[in-house]
């Protein structure tokens, strides 16, 4: 897969350098291509962003060069444009495998007061991270573009992918591991066991429980 | 306002030198603290992670390093202690405003399979960023940070705090910045008149417009 993220702050994008996501571009997994929508600007002072219309706070970013630096990620290979805005439908576990499945997505990544409205001629989706709000675009792009690298092929262990919170709509299990006592607190008795029919019995009641407890919407008829 | 952030990865949160944020540090609206949980290991080789009681894939986070670095980032002043990961609430905007009004928040980011279930006993209030599996604690503690920060006393203009979506319950309005015209898209008119009293009208009714389109459950009785 490859992912272009467009934004007036590359420098943010070092955590992708880190740990899963580091491994996955070293690896190949996936291509990350940051584009500096500061350098599609065809003002002479690489100006991007302007006062609103019509009076208001704060600057906005213009659209043109956020045109042409979406032509620019497109240049070799067509993609999903996707804006991290706040009309979007929220991200979730859903969304993350299905665009885990194009080849490429590009994301555009607001800042300051937004973008001028007529970018979204230009957009294919918008997606929200959730009903806050955020300095920029690129604090949304963080967490869904890494929840979406781990589900690409080879980046993770698939036994670690099946078990895992809101993959079948339940909670994952409460873990413990060494050592068997911490301050006074043991580790369940079961676990300890070696009956693996036990445990797994255990777990799923686990699962359940912690599922009604806190995200008890996240069950159908179990 | 003082955070704590106990993470495996301390080099994921450069992002934190940028924009925004790294401004609001630079002007001591907020000192942040990246402590890493591996200082805090009592093991020779500096080990944080297990295997899981009872068997299954990946490595878990033990408690012990955990309860170091909680003990530690509370060394001088006490602090709340918000472990990211799922059966938490999901994040929104009060609960933005709610944490801004804190002295001191101290952010435990979970990473490989998670934590040993006994760390609970040491975290005050678990938050999830939303119903999707990120690669660690960091990714969902970058944007819940931002979010917090911008809303401190002097890190942003008050004006813009409150004519931003989720705040009043509304979604923002359209904004357009120059050229007038952008390949046959023009500005509304409206917004050129000069007529405040029309602009503000016409947004109050974009605004509207939007939230009723794309986020009908912010609305309460308008």
């Amino acid at each position: 897969m490859k992912i272009s993220i467009l934004s007036l702050f590359p420098q943010m994008f070092e955590v992708f350098n880190h740990s899963i996501v580091g491994k996955a571009r070293m690896n190949n997994y996936v291509d990350i291509e940051i584009i500096n929508i500061r350098d599609f600007s065809n003002n002479k002072h690489n100006k991007v962003d302007d006062y609103p219309f019509g009076g208001g706070a704060g600057m906005l970013m213009s659209v043109e060069p956020i045109y042409n630096s979406i032509c620019y990620a497109r240049r070799n290979l067509d993609g999903r444009v996707i804006y991290l805005g706040p009309r979007g439908d929220t991200f979730n576990q859903n969304k993350a495998y299905e665009l885990s499945d194009n080849n490429h997505l590009i994301f555009l990544c607001g800042h300051y007061e937004g973008i001028d409205e007529r970018s979204y001629n230009f957009i294919d989706e918008e997606i929200s991270l959730g009903d806050f709000i955020l300095t920029g675009g690129e604090m949304a792009a963080i967490p869904i573009i890494d929840s979406i690298v781990r589900l690409l092929s080879g980046v993770i262990n698939k036994n670690s992918l099946d078990n895992e919170s809101f993959t079948n709509d339940l909670m994952d299990f409460p873990q413990y591991t060494r050592p068997r006592e911490f301050m006074g607190i043991a580790v369940p008795n079961v676990l300890l066991s070696g009956n693996h029919k036990e445990i797994d019995k255990w777990r799923r009641e686990e699962s359940l429980k912690i599922t009604r407890k806190y995200k008890r919407y996240l069950l159908k008829d179990k």
